[in-house]
């Protein structure tokens, strides 16, 4: 296999991963004068802020996701390929991939994160992450399916395994899936399950630290809290999780909680890259960028997003936090400082950057979020509105904006999350063959040489 | 594990599959004085006669899929159980499910058909069927993914394998896929991929008979394969598909088709079920019943749909085709009849059942279809408005209805069908071990000494 992209007279621009940054760069630099080339392992970009609510089974997958190839239908000069990116050979200016290697003049990365489990191998055998479309969809089939077993399963400590939930991780995510599946034990579990007594499905929220939504202020975490457990939510701090066994949550302080459906929301790492390591990478193996968002060394070689880390911004000496926003800003900015770069341009002539803090929320429930917009902070029904609002807007696509809306409205006015199926897509012998291929080739640091494009 | 549902004073009815038939027999008999236990081994209802549009990118899967809970939310007496029907013990009234085993009064197999690869291996390893939700999936997936790699492939004879799509049965979903993969090769495929070819993509209808949609009058098998033709379909006759081998589709007469895109709608048999063997099957592993849909012989055993074969019906004396209808209408009359047996009627008191046409349809694509209402007989434009309108009636509850008219809608103004996404879903380990436990408890015959519950 190989890329099969020709090149032509432009300079070229590969970009790895298609999420919220990597989408902008593309699609501005798409619109200059350069060859673009952006590199994901799926089809399609997806949008992270409400991929719990697919978890909850309260949006359809495509009503969040968007094939790259519709984004880009009337681009020249971009191309597309699904592909991971496997290694970075700077001084051949060669990236490889899981189906070849490709060329670069500027090589992007833009690949963002992945659930760091910190090492343990029990957790990140039997936890369940929520990072991905795929994964949520995993998860929402995983809690229905163990509800549909907790009304046949032999044992009383089988049931309570099947019915306890435990989220371990106060972030964002922990909170707001926390809140999903409290509503859904609240407006929908009675219903659907009467032959099943509803109060023996607990839902614990576990967090290492002492309060909710660190990133926020005091007073947003402290409402967080009081609103999870007004709604029945568990809600514990100090607590390190430390292993996995026998159906069992582990703590370090010797408490533990008995659970079939663990999630495992707790932390992050930036995707590896082979030629990328050292020195080259910081906390949370985040790729070290100057000002500019170049590897410091590696000519034509740059990162933005939660993948990299920036201590150059006076107001964030110790990095960017790993939000959506940054990842934004910094593709805006580095597509015009790449097209100055193109064009000759030196370091003087660049714009350095620097975060605009535009805000953050978190929903919890129905009437219910926290949102801070610099000194604006705002609690409850209308910062629930908020919410609603800068995430519709955010999602890709007028027919998106409508289904999305549609099942917010249907499950304003039923109490209900309708997408409640248990389905796994089939997968073909020849696409199964081919994935397993292509997940093992071109692993190793030696694969120029041995290639056989 | 056990089933764990208690008796009560009233008589006991267990339907296996909850397809058109199982469901309408199960809402019926669950407004009656019974009760009624429903055991399917996904958790949502799925319509048919959509699916393909699944496979093609049109709908979502959650716009055609009905959770069973969400369906029966305000029904006493009834119970729905996620379970696979293993074997039926006849003489102790038993029912051996891979979650356990549970008592009947009455038991009425609904489960309808499976794909038959008629014993051939290969095809049954490397073929995509197409009758499920999960399998629909599965072919966007294999589809799309196959164009992604037609991009990137090492030689010219992969990229016609890859791009080469062959599609064995000329039925309706066979001639309604057809037509959905040939608009988007015409609406989607160039536009999406601007750097292939897409002339090079061809797409192949292939019929062991010598007309398309057997069940339905000449004019219309000639009106669909006109239409067909017309939109770029290969459609061949008395072409019989003996092997799969090296990417390429065998048939009786010499002829080869290379592709990686090998769909198989070519035929069904009965879905099996342990102590109903022998001669209580008739064609295609049909259960044979009486003009009740009772299994002779077997006390309080009963049989609807695709799963039965009846000959006793004056006007079909070689069996009902196997439609929606049939099994609807048999659905109806045995709720009837089931609830006069349990009042402890005789046979004088039943009614015989006697299919009723009410026509049949294919939807070919843009503006083109065929209907036939008894004499009354339509192609083109008026006939693929009824077909919407028809099969948009049918879908159930009215979020969905809407769902389906606004992706249709989209797709009408765009030309585009939009859930082009290649997901599957993870699933977590303690999901996968459970699934492979169950698919492999309770599979003999000698299951009822060896039970744990």
């Amino acid at each position: 296999m190989s890329i099969n992209i020709k090149r032509n007279q432009l300079k070229r621009v590969v970009i790895v991963g298609g999420g919220l940054g990597g989408l902008r760069l593309a699609e501005d630099l798409s619109k200059a004068n350069l060859q673009v080339v952006l590199i994901d392992k799926n089809n399609f970009h997806q949008f992270p802020p409400l991929i719990y609510q697919i978890a909850s089974a309260g949006i359809d997958p495509s009503s969040i996701s968007f094939p790259f190839r519709q984004i880009f239908r009337k681009r020249k000069n971009f191309y597309f390929r699904m592909a991971e990116a496997r290694a970075v050979f700077p001084d051949k200016k060669i990236l490889q991939t899981s189906i070849g290697k490709i060329e670069y003049d500027y090589l992007v990365f833009a690949a963002g994160t992945t659930t760091n489990f910190y090492g343990n191998a029990n957790i990140e055998k039997w936890a369940i992450p929520m990072k991905t479309v795929s994964e949520a969809m995993g998860l929402r089939n995983a809690v229905l399916s163990n509800l549909e077993r907790a009304l046949t399963c032999a044992t009383e400590e089988e049931r309570q395994e099947l019915l306890n939930v435990v989220i371990v991780g106060g972030g964002a995510t922990g909170v707001e899936i926390a809140g999903a599946l409290s509503e859904m034990k609240r407006y929908v579990i009675p219903y659907d399950y009467p032959d099943m007594d509803s109060s023996l499905m607990h839902i614990y929220l576990l967090e290492a630290g002492d309060r909710l939504l660190a990133g926020m202020s005091q007073d947003s975490s402290k409402k967080a809290y009081d609103f999870l457990t007004s709604m029945g939510v568990d809600v514990q701090f100090g607590k390190m999780v430390t292993d996995y066994k026998d159906h069992k949550v582990l703590m370090k302080d010797g408490q533990e909680i008995p659970t079939r459906t663990f999630l495992w929301v707790s932390g992050v790492k930036a995707q590896p890259i082979t030629g990328i390591e050292g020195d080259h990478l910081g906390r949370g193996f985040r790729i070290v960028v100057d000002e500019f968002n170049r590897i410091p060394g590696m000519d034509g070689l740059f990162a933005i997003g939660d993948q990299c880390i920036q201590t150059t911004d006076p107001a964030y000496p110790g990095g960017h936090p790993q939000l959506a926003q940054v990842a934004i800003q910094q593709a805006a900015l580095l597509a015009k400082n790449i097209q100055k770069i193109a064009e000759g341009a030196d370091d003087t002539q660049l714009k350095p950057f620097r975060y605009k803090n535009l805000g953050s929320m978190a929903t919890i429930g129905r009437h219910k979020a926290v949102v801070e917009l610099g000194k604006f902070h705002s609690q409850g029904f209308f910062a629930w509105v908020l919410w609603l609002v800068v995430h519709l807007r955010s999602i890709l696509g007028v027919k998106n904006k409508v289904m999305v809306l549609l099942n917010w409205l249907w499950k304003y006015v039923s109490y209900n999350d309708s997408i409640r199926m248990i389905t796994y897509a089939t997968k073909p012998k020849e696409v199964r063959d081919r994935l397993k291929r292509e997940q093992t080739t071109h692993l190793g640091t030696d694969l120029l040489e041995n290639e056989e494009d």
